[in-house]
């Protein structure tokens, strides 16, 4: 098992590719470059590498990545109740949200679960997408809208974004679509075009580094998207990856279906920034969160740092304890390559949570002691050597 | 590409195991016979085979073979309204499904579109489960139920089904659970214990061939209830397997996420008795499935024979069609070893789908002569000879 590498510890296996499996329109120009591995994500083929996923963490620091998330499957709301049924679905104030601006938010359910959690981009007043994480959201508003008494239009519409991240992503957005789209702010979009193909631009991204999101409006048109950004980023040595998870632990960011599921509320993942009880909002699961925010949380998730040599990601979760009892579980882990140190999301009681409690973990390699440690791990505020 | 074992043809490549991916309570129980291969199914991992695929299908037409469905994610649907809610789901009258009873149903959108085909159990007067097919019927039902005014509750239950087929699928389940169980007729089912295992056993499968399920409703003991199932299958020779997709094509089966999909209605789909207009049954999507019933359907899809050498599983979908014009899509292509034909599903206008209608298909091999045939493409009132 190579710790260092991160590549080994995992439990690898064929996967049928069957057409059941939805194609990206990034497929085909994909696989010039060799994937090296898939997931399943929304009912597609989700390229998860190209290459040692510590090579890729290390690229995405110091260079610039392409990412294929059309796998984010989108959600479309418009019709004169957009705003207020889109308002429905998540507990984040979007009255806050202008057009031509995103958020982050939190789709819940009437117990104040969490069904998904997208970027959502406001397009018009009464136009909204979402960009999905992995559950059929377009199924839960197709049955709210059925007897909410809006008058919405709700559809997957042909929206496929692709991620450039990394401190070079600048220099690719700017020669893709002129300096001026280095204005953008974080979180804001532009609709514009790449000689013909229809596009949004946003300066969002799933890494904690500098990054940018393109939405192709066009599916039959993936294979040049991809090309012209590949051409565009070759001085600054871009390369084609997955996701990494490393990054991602660093910079504090949950995944929805491990980190957190249905089963979890805003309050016990701290995101009470992103859960709004005072103002007029009427959303899923608002009595449900204000209750829960009055009773307060049972248990909560928390980042840890594990002892001992460098861990491999984990497959499964681990048993996390405290004293001689098993109190929670590890959703996420691995080894941070620059911090030096294994990293981790845990679910644990709340009254387990504080910065400072000791845990134990039951990793593959046998118990180790853990701490809990503040979130993200990689404070943007500090400058944390990127070697 | 070994066109005779069905495994060649694939485009097989690694699948990341992580954590994301939910097991089966059945997973490490079937380590041990060792899956060759996976896929993702309602955010689970889901083996696929164990053996060649021709194998599997000759072994589950001769034998008997445990196959895990656990992927077939439940929601169960209590409460004083259970019955109107779930009725409310699906356009089959539900009326005529007693308590003991189950239905294949399709759960149908307000449109009239396919949510998913599962299977439905009765196990109570407002007691239902929905064995599903890949696609978030919970979160639909969630939805649904949020402003429908009725009083139910909606969640997945601790309920995992594998399926175990073929003709001396009857001798497995006698040994298991005595022979009373062979009283059970087509689609019915009991509850039941297997030496404190809480099990429903049902009438029915995937296969066309004899066939029972054993829903598990305790994951905590998925490993004893498979080793105990494959112990009373040993003197008959049972075998862990895949689905056959060989037999379940020319059984007349259709596979959600491909075959159909939320885009098509139950018209299209030749599925006219699962659709009970007439009657009192209040569901979603009768308006629209009336409208489409007057008007007729555009498309259908059809069981077609494509001439030439055995192809192989179609890996995406093949165009299709008539004169010098695409008309439409392969869905499903296989190679029927006892048919020695090339059997297949196709989406074709309704003006190409009468049976002997001439089509084309290109396949990867090239442009081969199709014709529209009868389905299924094995009839269970003609012996077709299983060699």
């Amino acid at each position: 098992m190579n710790h260092a590498t991160g590549t080994e510890p995992f439990d690898m296996s064929l996967v049928q590719c069957g057409a059941r499996l939805r194609r990206s329109p990034f497929y085909e120009a994909e696989q010039r470059y060799g994937p090296k591995g898939y997931t399943v994500y929304n009912h597609m083929l989700f390229p998860i590498r190209y290459d040692d996923l510590e090579e890729e963490y290390w690229h995405l620091l110091h260079h610039v990545t392409l990412w294929d998330v059309s796998v984010e499957r989108q959600v479309e709301i418009t019709g004169p109740d957009g705003f207020r049924f889109t308002q429905l679905l998540t507990c984040r104030d979007l009255s806050r949200c202008a057009v031509g601006q995103g958020k982050y938010v939190l789709v819940t359910a009437p117990d104040g679960g969490i069904v998904n959690d997208p970027v959502l981009l406001r397009l018009g007043e009464n136009h909204f997408w979402l960009a999905l994480a992995d559950s059929d959201v377009l199924l839960y508003a197709t049955g709210l809208a059925a007897h909410a008494g809006m008058d919405v239009t709700i559809r997957e519409p042909d929206v496929s974004p692709v991620q450039i991240q990394g401190p070079k992503s600048k220099d690719v957005v700017a020669a893709l679509f002129g300096p001026d789209i280095l204005d953008l702010r974080y979180y804001w979009f532009r609709e514009t075009d790449l000689d013909g193909i229809p596009v949004v631009v946003t300066r969002t991204g799933w890494t904690s580094e500098v990054g940018y999101e393109i939405y192709l409006r066009d599916g039959s048109r993936g294979t040049e998207l991809w090309e012209r950004i590949m051409e565009a980023g070759r001085p600054h040595d871009i390369r084609p990856t997955g996701p990494s998870d490393i990054r991602r632990i660093e910079g504090g960011i949950f995944n929805h279906g491990i980190d957190m599921t249905i089963l979890n509320n805003p309050f016990e993942m701290g995101l009470d920034r992103l859960v709004d009880l005072d103002g007029d909002a009427d959303f899923m699961g608002k009595q449900a969160l204000r209750r829960i925010k009055a009773q307060g949380v049972r248990r909560r998730i928390v980042g840890i740092e594990i002892a001992g040599d460098p861990i491999g990601f984990n497959t499964e979760r681990w048993p996390v304890g405290s004293d001689g009892v098993v109190v929670g579980h590890v959703s996420s882990a691995i080894h941070s390559p620059r911090l030096r140190r294994n990293i981790a999301y845990a679910w644990v009681p709340a009254e387990r949570s504080a910065i400072g409690t000791s845990l134990w973990v039951d990793t593959p390699s046998g118990r180790a002691d853990a701490t809990v440690v503040p979130i993200p791990f990689v404070d943007p505020a500090k400058e944390i050597p990127k070697s």
